[in-house]
């Protein structure tokens, strides 16, 4: 039986501010990727975070980014793999201690935003990540883009990886993403979304913007939990998967 | 033979601004104290700060503090149990991470500034680092003020607790020190710091501002190393310990 | 003919983060604190909510809090004089820069949260707001809890003030406001409210919690705009006080 | 006679954090380009910073930066002229309300590090700082790498424009600076960079690094004050400036 993972960014409120329905996101979704303070989240936030995860059975994963709050971590920043080993072992070290304290087991990382993108193309930062996850526990799975920097580099440092896809974002000839500013790079309509998630599962494959049709792996889909569409869109995608037959379950790697 | 530990506040420089003499004062210490980037210190100084303190043998303890980088910490803040719980799990779990990438064992706890002294009067915020501390890593041990509310919470929650004298800070009939606002609160000539460490540690009293002698616990000499003549004490200071046959090595609890 | 000036904290989202509705609030008062970056709010935020009050010709007042953006500048901190001068006039010249861009006249200061729970009963800090605004502009006015050491200041300075009154917060004898702390802090009945507003405007007086009935000060009415009801509640309050003849417009001190 | 400026950035401390040695450098330069609050600096700073330049009668200008603390606004960041022109204005309001507060005239703005580095070559972030700085205050000098970006975004906004040279920096054919991350972009010899400053005053040219004589307008020198031998060499510029018959002074645009 073929299985899949349904992965969300969550955890991203600070202090009096809240961003996302994470409860409700919880009970579609199989792994969580929890912000860990630097770009959204707080230690009280991260401490129940962890506990609501807990509670549903979703696997923990810590979701690093760089250190900028007022841009959410999406501007992108010049920095050395030595800054970005440094920033992840933190992160992944501070959202460890709640897994610790609440008998969790950590079970992935994931770079958020502007870090995700920058890795995606460059190696040498991918491999910083992967390197300061394998110096802090070599068992976390690495999230990344499918086909992108990040999973060669998860691969090259020994680490089990998961290839991530997307259901609403559009992807180009060469496999990367089409970037948010150009016109066509969101799909808004949710039954063409969830067709290309469907033909990523059974086919391997997704259409590029272009009308090509070009091979991808698809470990864990990405979703979101921000309001109440999305949640919505979740909810139909994982009855779709159910009824085609999947398996949905956190990824083994 | 007696044994005496010596510990000092380390790792409190941040991005470009420099405070410290890190490397020196390694040389005559045996536990550091490392700021975890909430009222100094950042994920580079941290990693660069466990490395040096791993290549002089120095014990390696976490010190969490207040969200409060321009106050260094130092500013009192009204700050619930459960929030202390969680932001020294959240800094607990950071440090450690570079422990763990640097094959260092965690060795301690101790709470820095502002959250030191409330946790030294308010059993509440004791026992909240010491529960997270616990959470975290049971076999760490707690520094705190000796004849604290942090002791008292430390043995209470089964952890092992080390007892923290001051050289160069008069105390006061309850055994508490004198604090900074009053004229006599530091032992600024070092003959006079000496000679009350030598009284803690042989007779296991301190003379109060008052004239009175009371008793003390003294477990852990906290020094410090931010300036030169700072430095000569306490290279002095443990000379002065081996001479008079004490052993230095960090505590065991 | 009397008038009463209905003021509101506004511009308190910051990044990704949304606070409030201040589009919505805007067409009901007639004073914006509008927060400056410390607790709550951010350069583009700022630039944002200037020019929308503008739109809605209410006067702008600058909101100072405490640099504690995951406290949202409602924690207590010690903090000097000297401190709250700086932190002030740093404030101050912040917002009136977005107003000088904006072609709009800075109307007033309203300290924010614990900054102004610490200014109404400690005379040093709400001298140091005082100094810090007369010597940025001395026609700004200062706006305080009625009968509070933050009026006493104001008047000491020089500076016009302007009496601060709460529609739904209860009263102790001594005139300050019955700490949130406290069970029977806050009036949740939405007539009982709109009650005590008009018998503070109509005989100068409030029913403190003990039942006694002492004399009040009435220049400006704080409301809220962080929900639905609370957006219902100031239009049903403007239209009450309209139709009992007041006319609502920014205090002129 | 001819006149000529020296600045160099100042009021870079941050809270327990010192950095310059601020009243050393006052004594022989002419204008101060001090820090506002984001990349360095905090309230308490920039008190202090303006009431000594006051005391050395040096021109007061504001240095802004990117909201990068750790990383002391010198990492280039994504930003777009929308965030500048909002982030100049706040920290230009800031700095302007201390100079108000202590009867000083703000002179200039120059902006910091990674910002200034953008601004050389991206006119639509050189053209935001110049319009947040007209429509605070038209009468603002504008001081910007010469022959780049910022100087005729200047020119465009109508605003004086100030074209900095630097002393111990090697140029490209192109008239911008080599960057840091080649081997040959530093003169550490001080009589080299002595000459080259001279033949940039006298010839109105410099040598570029290929050999070659570029042109360059020189009405600014940027010097730094963060160690005893950049003072020293301050001081040599100065007295050699003087001998060959400069009439020292901040510029008037």
């Amino acid at each position: 039986m073929k299985t899949i993972d349904l992965n969300c960014d969550l955890g991203e409120s600070f202090g009096a501010y809240k961003i996302g329905n994470d409860k409700q996101v919880l009970q579609y979704i199989t792994s969580a990727n929890i912000a860990c303070g630097f770009h959204a989240g707080d230690p009280h936030v991260m401490q129940k975070t962890v506990k609501i995860a807990k509670d549903y059975r979703v696997a923990v994963g810590a979701h690093p980014g760089f250190q900028d709050l007022v841009g959410f971590g999406r501007r992108n920043m010049t920095v050395s793999p030595s800054d970005v080993y440094d920033l992840v072992l933190y992160q992944l070290g501070a959202l460890s201690a709640f897994c610790r304290a609440n008998d969790v087991l950590l079970h992935h990382v994931k770079p958020h935003g502007a870090l995700y993108n920058i890795a995606a193309i460059d190696s040498t930062i991918a491999e910083a990540i992967a390197n300061a996850t394998r110096s802090f526990d070599s068992t976390l799975l690495y999230y990344g883009l499918a086909g992108s920097k990040m999973i060669e580099a998860g691969d090259k440092a020994g680490l089990r990886t998961v290839s991530e896809v997307f259901a609403d974002r559009t992807y180009q000839l060469d496999g990367t993403l089409t970037p948010r500013t150009e016109k066509n790079s969101v799909i808004h309509d949710p039954e063409k979304a969830t067709h290309q998630v469907l033909q990523m599962l059974t086919n391997g494959t997704v259409q590029t913007v272009c009308g090509a049709t070009i091979p991808i792996k698809a470990e864990s889909i990405c979703v979101h939990g921000d309001n109440e569409q999305a949640i919505l869109f979740v909810k139909a995608l994982r009855e779709m998967l159910v009824k085609e037959g999947f398996h949905i379950k956190a990824s083994r790697g």
